[in-house]
């Protein structure tokens, strides 16, 4: 019985439209067109790299499209028991008429031939998004973007803002920063104004969110009203590399390397700088500001491109309660990268009205997790402040099978413990389903 | 045939007459008189807040019983998902013959009349107990409560201690506790004869437990037995303002204001000490100290009434060690506040003789937590050491709903994790869930 | 359905004969004499002791073997929930024909005889493993264990090294080192030459793994290529304690006793000087280095034998980074003693092709962990690096129960979770149950 119901909810949950509110979709290049751009997602290749395949194989310079496909082919028999793999295989059968059960060094290539043929369609973009019932798509935007040359109501403007936090003292940033704004930045008064200009652009062009990963060791603090030593950092940070080394000696002396000062500098007092000042441009102008909290970059230094990234599982929300105090009227969707931080994202989520849960980022994006972190959210967290999913592609075709493997998640938790465990009717289950897939990314995005 | 197996150890389960091991009863007026008495439970302030609902509207002052209970019916709509929202409806149901699915701005007023004249019964707090099932009942008294006036044999005293661990240099506490015991503190050694007559008070009227509720970065540590310094503290603690300010140039110069050094001396000093204190009397009064571990008070400042406090998940029992090693005879029952604290507790539970697992606290208290610390629990603890459950009510018409909530649940495992997964026998699985909900509370608190 | 799809899968899965990874068998008295080697295994001591038996009554000095059996049945109906308990039960049915459901004061002493009459026969040893469909089984080595005696290839060796990292201020541990070896260790690299000569002793045992556990506020880092302060350290560490004394004051001020100073100097360079060459010679001799993390000793102190070690769940595998990429070709199998590391492990075993989850550690190893920490690992880890299990046994007996127990998960998980969920075949998750059961065993430790 529990088996069917979880189907007919299933059933209904699919015949659901939806807007996707966090991929890095390349809205120039949304679909693929050949089976290495799917295969290519580090999900696959990291999973084949930490099976064995060695790192220059799959990055070999020059590799070939399908020449690559099938090196990573050969390692999917020890990945055959991954979610990940279940998508490859779901998007291989929905778009390109696959159906065996596993792809194998038999039978790969002529499924990459088929796949290549379909995705050479002049309309495969227009099947996908029509097919995975996908209307609205959320981009990941360098802050320079011009999002020009594209339907900005379809792809849908989102500023991602981690390079101004954490690399401001990076050359090319600044000059980024300088050409999109027309200013060039030298403390903090003119970086504020340069950050305003980018959300003025975004906002005139239909941006819904600004958005942020950030690191387990990053606290976010209201920046000191005395600005004197703020911007001494910032000036050091924002110096070439011969001016720093020329003021080392202002520094502490346990910073003895131009780097450590330029770390020590950003992650104390510019980075946090910025993210404030980050905030207060979303106050200013009504956007929601997406917090992806807990990844460390380049753990694993030898591993595939973007398969380098863990995290440190103590890090807590705990830290966050002033950056959620100081700005009650944010909006912060927040997505944890660590399973065992959803208990205290769904206590915060129950007590701050600004904090929203939003999706089940990364290494939490597995059934195990995605079941109880759904379930506890539902029981605890009111129902409009609640994100389901997103999928956080870069192709359109995950799109489907992610969203179904939520939705298989979600029907599952909405007929055992709604259903069932607390005898609700089908109906109102599946209106709830519907709310937290569909109408929250709606009303909490302002769309 | 897993479902009718639950719902069979479910009905045997609610056929029992318990006693609430903790609650906030107040025995002088321990039902609700109206509607609003229900939903002011900080449960649906909060969640009604989080949801929305300007807290200047929940907290108006002079607001009627009424007119605050149609505010708030206003965001049910918004949490009509939650555990909290379900427990409301089933009072609604069991009590006052409500028979919607939802209470809506349509059919909240009439309910409203029916409960208050419901109420109003002369024996209602009688029908409560009675329909619920409850025969005693846990309360928490304030250390200066005469407990006199009502059937403590009913409404059974335990001694909260947070006033005294942590609020020492307020006046006003000091002022209750001179007029208490009849002894003006000034020194370790007449703080320590003040709490002995606390604990002699609280004995001599049927007291079964005394309990605290502690934040997440309070390390109890043995007193030094040089207690120079700890008079010190102490004595900067009890001054009055003024002589505090004249003495705050004797300590350290990074703390420089009285706030900093009253925080200081309390955290490091005089909390550890009292509480230290307070387990060395339960010893010799063989009272249990109920730990509530884990609660960080007014981390959301804007809040609403008892909706400001959260946690930090990095709280663990490690520094319970020294504690749990100090006093052997003494049992002490935990509560967590966070999901991800239970494994922990589990473990202290199986090893510490003294460790009693105990209930599940606040936003560990829903029924995704429930369940996995449930089985968990009676997987890996001694079973003669697990207390099942507690309301931890204000008002006696939540026991129903909320010790519903957790039959369900106890049931569901033991259908599930022992009569299915072990091949037990469904009155063996009977009998081990009374003990949990009953048996154990009567031999640990000795009654 | 889904419990007979259980059944059968489970069916299948208790076919296979097993190789187990790690345990603590002694190979000179593999199986137990009478039912006191069973239930003096540590789990039944430290829970009667819990549940309220003097330690004094326990370990009393020279009590009789089936009098301590008696001792500890007056406390099992207060463990009667345990799973431990129910492993119990399960080999008193299987190897002694008990078909009662609990052993009480009534039924033991003919059990007791029963058992002992039965562990009698000449075959003992060979009637568990056959029964138990065990062919080979890890063991746990002494550093300086001759190895000889037995045969290696059902009993296999495995290095354990705590005693290398940890205790080198003892005496006897130098003195064993030196006698193993043949070298008096005076510096890092007499140390290295000791520690060398080992590993080549182990591997021309056949030993197959490197193992070790480790204390919460371990942290493994590269030793300095400065040696010169290492080298002052371990001088220290290796003195006798009158020329420790005597060297007392060259040290900082806050260490004032030699115990300090030990402590110190092992946890901040000798033990991970000795860690890091341990995985240095991992790599010389290709065996996988065992890290079983978290554990704290003598945490409960008045605890009886081997029960009186708990944790921090504070540990994380974000310290372990450095040592995972400084050793690519070093596989490590990992275990972790808290449920809520397992996420991380998961993650960590994701991404870094040498990290392998291994089994599930001591308290961890109940079937509310084991089942979400399998189908966690078994959704993201690659198939080919997950050790399903290991019994971590004393005693051959419990091989039985503790692998019948990790089976019944196992089926169930990929009964629920694989065919049902995902529509997978039941050959299919077969394969792959049987894949982490036994042949990763194989493959991981190059059998």
């Amino acid at each position: 019985m529990s088996e069917q119901l979880r189907r007919r909810i299933f059933e209904e949950l699919e015949a659901l439209v939806l807007i996707d509110p966090h991929t890095h979709i390349n809205p120039h290049a949304a679909a693929s067109t050949t089976l290495a751009d799917i295969m290519g997602y580090h999900y696959y290749t990291e999973l084949a790299h930490s099976a064995g395949l060695p790192r220059e194989q799959i990055e070999e310079s020059g590799l070939g499209s399908k020449e690559k496909v099938g090196r990573l082919v050969t390692k999917l028999g020890d990945l055959d028991n991954t979610i990940q793999v279940s998508w490859l295989i779901e998007m291989c059968q929905e778009f390109f008429g696959f159906d065996d059960e596993r792809i194998t060094t038999d039978n790969w290539e002529s499924l990459y031939d088929r796949a290549a043929a379909k995705m050479a369609e002049p309309d495969w973009e227009e099947q996908v998004l029509s097919h995975s019932k996908l209307e609205g798509v959320f981009l990941t935007n360098d802050f320079d973007d011009p999002l020009e040359g594209f339907d900005t109501s379809r792809y849908i403007p989102c500023l991602r803002t981690d390079d101004l936090v954490f690399k401001l003292h990076e050359p090319s940033v600044r000059q980024r920063l300088a050409k999109a704004t027309g200013i060039e930045v030298g403390d903090a008064k003119t970086l504020r104004a340069a950050i305003g200009k980018l959300f003025e652009h975004f906002v005139s062009k239909g941006a819904k969110a600004c958005a942020i990963s950030l690191p387990p060791h990053f606290y976010p603090t209201a920046p000191s009203s005395d600005s004197t030593d703020l911007d001494a950092q910032l000036q050091f940070v924002l110096s070439d590399s011969k001016a720093r080394q020329e003021r080392l000696n202002e520094f502490d002396d346990d910073l003895d390397s131009e780097e450590d000062v330029v770390d020590f500098a950003t992650h104390d007092f510019v980075g946090p700088f910025v993210f404030w000042t980050l905030a207060e441009m979303c106050a200013e102008h009504s956007l929601p500001f997406d917090l992806m909290i807990g990844v460390d970059r380049a753990v694993y230094k030898a591993g595939v491109y973007q398969g380098q990234d863990l995290y440190d599982r103590r890090t807590t929300l705990y830290y966050y309660a002033e950056l959620f105090n100081a700005f009650p009227s944010v909006t912060f969707p927040i997505s944890v990268l660590d399973h065992t931080a959803n208990p205290e994202l769904v206590s915060y989520a129950w007590i701050f009205p600004n904090v929203v849960t939003n999706g089940h980022w990364w290494y939490s994006n597995i059934p195990t997790f995605i079941e109880t972190d759904t379930r506890s959210r539902l029981e605890a967290v009111p129902e409009s402040k609640i994100i389901g999913y997103y999928s956080d592609m870069y192709k359109l075709e995950f799109a489907l099978p992610k969203f179904r493997m939520y939705r298989r998640a979600l029907a599952k938790v909405l007929a055992e413990n709604f259903c069932i465990d607390r005898g609700w009717s089908e109906s109102r289950a599946i209106e709830l389903g519907k709310r937290v897939l569909r109408g929250n990314v709606e009303s909490i995005f302002d769309m």
